[in-house]
């Protein structure tokens, strides 16, 4: 069995993406970060579900994107409620070039796991207009990462960044999800939840996750706060 | 006059780098990390030259780099010395992926300074062997980062990833920052320093700068410990 880097933020996408990457016979070594998000909750999901899907190598690295400010994820700015989400605009949730920081700390972890294999649970349909879940900027990361680490210069085999659910709708990842025995009660995706921890129902991503929940004709197993 | 977000260690390298953005008439603004390297004397190298030379804006992140392992540098491991430069193997001094995060900081700055040009000090000629210092990786890398952000969805405006040492030998670059009137003493290079912050001399980095100086006809204005 070979190991593979899980980037685990303890949301949907990525509980999905961990439940796949086992089913598809790795073992999964799970990364979270503790990167100054406003609320803790996902984290706190993220270290439950690796206590209960036993995955046994996890870290949690601790960075401060709050250093360079401008998201609504990190800094005291209004999270957006109830907006349109087909509009083509990157919202203010976005943080910059978040993804290109988890994945260069997944490579570096992947180099000295020698593992070759990271999952991260991008989706390129109902995502929230980020430009770095594309397919085409994964791809560009993998090229990159070919090139920048001892695999590229002394061996033939390849890194791969593992996508599973980037073609996927969010109503077919959490079948998908279900039929794996995911239980999404332990997940968290709200990015402005309540001081308890329950999700507000209205920011982008619990819109997309409640769409995705009746589309898929489930019940979602969180309480809601209205 | 426009900004760009200069990697800033506190060597000699990075040093010139700093005085080429200056140069090429860029505001600079300096990224340098604390992160877990075994001394600090390069770190507090950075944070003397951003005095001397008026860097107005500069931060310094704060990433443990020895959550992963397995590099001299961060840990417990003997930095090598008077080795064979020459030699294809990359030491044990690489560190995992390190530019590749180090890159990934510098692009969220410069994202949320609306910034597009970041300076690195990579060298691919009098270099330690590490992949991280290629053309080949800084182009895909540089490929990458505009599809990764903002930029590379809205606008048309291509960021750069500028490497004004790739292609110079370590005597040019020395001859280069001597004639922008750099003060060499300021700056750090070793790998291995006495607890004084004394360089030991026959580590690669003291070994490369020596050779670039003695080739250079220029004296190294550090005292070394023997």
């Amino acid at each position: 069995m070979k190991k593979a880097v899980i980037l685990l933020s303890g949301g949907l996408d990525s509980t999905t993406c961990l439940a796949i990457a086992k089913e598809q016979g790795f073992i999964p070594c799970a990364l979270s970060f503790d990167y100054g998000q406003r609320n803790n909750y996902e984290l706190e999901s993220a270290k439950k579900l690796v206590s209960v899907y036993q995955v046994k190598d996890h870290k949690v690295i601790q960075i401060d994107l709050r250093t360079f400010g401008s998201s609504a994820l990190t800094d005291n700015i209004d999270v957006p409620k109830d907006t349109e989400l087909e509009s083509n605009k990157i919202p203010i949730t976005y943080v910059p070039a978040r993804n290109t920081i988890f994945l260069s700390f997944a490579l570096a972890w992947a180099e000295t796991l020698n593992a070759y294999d990271i999952f991260i649970g991008v989706n390129a349909l109902d995502y929230s207009g980020y430009p770095d879940c594309r397919p085409e900027y994964i791809k560009s990361f993998q090229d990159m990462a070919n090139l920048a680490t001892k695999t590229g210069v002394e061996n033939e085999q390849q890194l791969i960044i593992h996508t599973p659910l980037i073609h996927l709708t969010k109503a077919e990842i959490i079948q998908k999800g279900i039929a794996l025995g995911i239980d999404y009660s332990l997940t968290h995706s709200c990015y402005d939840p309540s001081a308890t921890g329950q999700p507000c129902g209205h920011c982008d991503s619990c819109q997309l996750r409640l769409n995705g929940f009746l589309e898929a004709d489930y019940k979602d197993p969180l309480k809601y706060q209205d």
